[in-house]
């Protein structure tokens, strides 16, 4: 037999040309969004005042199951893709496990993650409407990185509300945003209404994903001609990010190899929901029955801590209600090192699929983490971004577990990025000062109680 | 006419299996390197208290022109190569160029250069030799990351010397390289005679790669089990990069394409040595006559300003002596941001070619090379190198002299690596503080003034 490459690169011909929109094949859909005035079903033309016409569609359509990818697009994905699909083979001899194991790598753009693949997309609608600026968040930074490069590509000014905490861990974030022509403001901020009540209650917040998005999108509001974007949990980031799982199918058939585990990080659920998508889609049509596991941080644990009820996606309360698995809004999660997995909630879409038991979910320790993550790099050479590291701590695991069974099972997961960025974290790992933080039930509790009471649902 | 890719990639079967050793076509030899003791051309042996025997073998190698590169090697080979040959369409566009311009990416590994290359060759041979530590400089700190990541791979225990100002410059490169096990020294250091002896007379010296290389010698030659290796000048250190050159040629083969024009930059000479090498043996051949440019900092300018002579490859004066074009060995350059280019001689095998005239040398400010780094990243969406830069901006003004001529031609430049690490120099540039350094001839003179005496030869 012809031993499998250890990079499996597609042509570019081969790059797909469609998004696939997983909902066109839910049994049961998300539940709606709820408007946060009267409670019902948002409509497209509600979406309007904060997101692109074109996005805002995308993000009800549940029932096109091919979207098109716009041709200048496909042109703009050939400058950083195909990426490549990667046999861990010396991962694997390390671990000595009889699994085999690849991993998608969408560490190697500039934006060090697959978080260009919706940022372009996003920064294309906005040109298009002919709008004159963008605004919006960032937790690790990642995302503000990648939305700054396509911005800069279209000659769209961008504003970047970064979480505080981040902010200061990566000073060299704010340089690269600024490189690419972005004007970056930590968050909570004085610059907005959202900001300024989160520094009342407390001076020192060290910010969350939820409230950059409150300032952000008010913002867009606030200022003519100017759209928020958004680089995670939204239904329309999944159908972007849906080009990772699509490459990685139509890579593993080259090989005759289907996973019989997909594994992911799991923040907002942008990387996990793209990657898994064509083989959510086998599952749910009974095609193959893929385990799918989601890995996320013990110190933000939405899925396997977190109530599935009706929540806003931001600290203000200024966004729809969605229905997904949340700690609350007003949770701020302790200061972790995966910056870009510190948010309350997780996309409805997900959110839906795990409580009809198409999934599993765990969650782990950051030592752990980052006991994966240097373990990965030695052997692999690649420096993985904390978040990524989590798909890599229960990447090993897995394998670790067939090792003591003895089944060669082959395991596919989602290398999201890079951690060239997240090097003071890195160091506190190895001067033995990093601290693993696990909020009680208490502390769950208080996020718990302050979920929005919704008449005759919640 | 099918349109070229975007990307083009080697299969794994494609990369190549042997390394091509440059010295085996060139008409006149470089000058042998001479023993500092008693002037006679080095032997062999007389370099094994320093280097492991296979690449001291290699080092002095001028015949064999082909050398198989290990089966060992050519799986790590694997798990970063092929790297992409890119063709820059929207950087053409952005210049409104009619020149077609490549360059081969070398970027995108955890060392963040061309430079893991060599480095696992010369930790292999190492290893194989049964050796248990190894020694190095680095300037800024790719070198360093790679070989870390090399010697980890084989459980080799590792002291990197890295220059002080890029050690000050660049903090993270510190915890990269300690997460690959490195122990990382800022040099002058009060560890080695030839670091306090630099201290005595500069206490606050910035340092140098020559300066480096000295401490990085003398704690070899003072271990137990212990040897040198350096990332570039050498002459199996551009063996081992050769695969850059082999590499790009059978890509443009595979497209019909030939360059007219080869551009790299040129610090020791590694990257552009390498880049070169199949081009300039059709040249040396006469098969092919493609313009082959070096471009260097007009801070460090050793080909367009240096002399033609004997000296040492360090600033303590402990290596043997080669002939290369050399600032002279006490020179050390401003602390401009291309750590990578802080180097005082260049390559004895590019310095020959050099002389002979088969290639042309161009030295470029500092701000005009962080002007086409950042208008590089904005079009092709990768943050480059600021020792890649330089070859951009080589790049960049011929495709502005081809928009003038209308001529178009074939542009072949490396992209050695990205700037991750490099945000305080991109900051500097987009804040407006970063200053340009070139020194007088008055500078020059006193470098010079220190060149060797060597009695019958200069």
């Amino acid at each position: 037999m012809k031993k499998i490459p250890h990079r499996i690169y597609l042509t570019e011909d081969q790059i797909p040309k469609q998004w696939y929109n997983l909902r066109a094949d839910m049994k049961e859909l998300p539940d709606p969004m709820l408007n946060p005035q009267n409670f019902q079903p948002v409509k497209v033309e509600d979406l309007y005042p904060v997101f692109c016409t074109e996005l805002a569609k995308q993000e009800l359509d549940n029932s096109t199951r091919y979207i098109d990818i716009p041709e200048e697009l496909q042109e703009f994905y050939k400058m950083f893709r195909p990426s490549p699909l990667i046999r861990a083979y010396n991962l694997e001899k390390a671990l000595g496990t009889p699994a085999k194991i690849y991993y998608k790598f969408e560490g190697n753009n500039t934006s060090g993650s697959h978080k260009l693949n919706s940022a372009i997309a996003q920064a294309y609608y906005a040109k298009k409407q002919g709008l004159t600026s963008l605004t919006t968040e960032t937790g690790a930074g990642q995302w503000g990185t990648a939305l700054a490069e396509a911005c800069s590509y279209y000659n769209l000014p961008l504003t970047v509300y970064m979480v505080k905490c981040s902010y200061e861990q990566k000073p060299f974030r704010k340089s690269i945003i600024r490189t690419f022509d972005g004007n970056i403001i930590p968050s909570p901020s004085n610059t907005t209404n959202a900001g300024r009540s989160i520094l009342e209650i407390d001076p020192n917040s060290t910010g969350s994903l939820g409230c950059a998005i409150s300032e952000a999108v008010e913002k867009a509001v606030t200022t003519d001609g100017c759209k928020y974007v958004l680089g995670s949990v939204l239904n329309q980031v999944l159908l972007h990010q849906s080009i990772i799982g699509l490459e990685s199918k139509i890579a593993m058939e080259m090989i005759d190899e289907y996973p019989d585990i997909v594994i992911g990080c799991a923040g907002g659920g942008s990387n996990l929901g793209g990657l898994i998508a064509p083989f959510m889609q086998d599952k749910l049509t009974e095609k193959a029955n893929p385990r799918i596991i989601a890995v996320e941080p013990a110190s933000c644990p939405s899925l396997t801590r977190g109530r599935y009820a009706y929540d806003f996606c931001d600290t203000g309360k200024i966004t729809p209600l969605a229905r997904m698995y949340t700690l609350g809004s007003s949770f701020i999660p302790s200061a972790n090192h995966a910056g870009g997995l510190r948010y309350h909630g997780m996309s409805p879409i997900l959110s839906k699929l795990y409580h009809d038991e198409y999934m599993e979910a765990i969650s782990v320790e950051q030592t752990k983490v980052f006991e994966a993550a240097v373990f990965f790099a030695k052997h692999e050479t690649i420096l993985p971004a904390p978040e990524s590291s989590h798909a890599i701590r229960g990447a090993i695991d897995e394998a670790l577990k067939c090792k003591e069974t003895g089944e060669a099972k082959t395991i596919l997961f989602g290398l999201t990025g890079t951690g060239y960025f997240d090097m003071t974290a890195y160091e506190s790992y190895l001067n033995g000062s990093m601290q693993d933080y696990i909020p009680t039930d208490k502390d769950l509790e208080k996020g718990f109680s302050c979920l929005p009471k919704i008449p005759g649902i919640q």
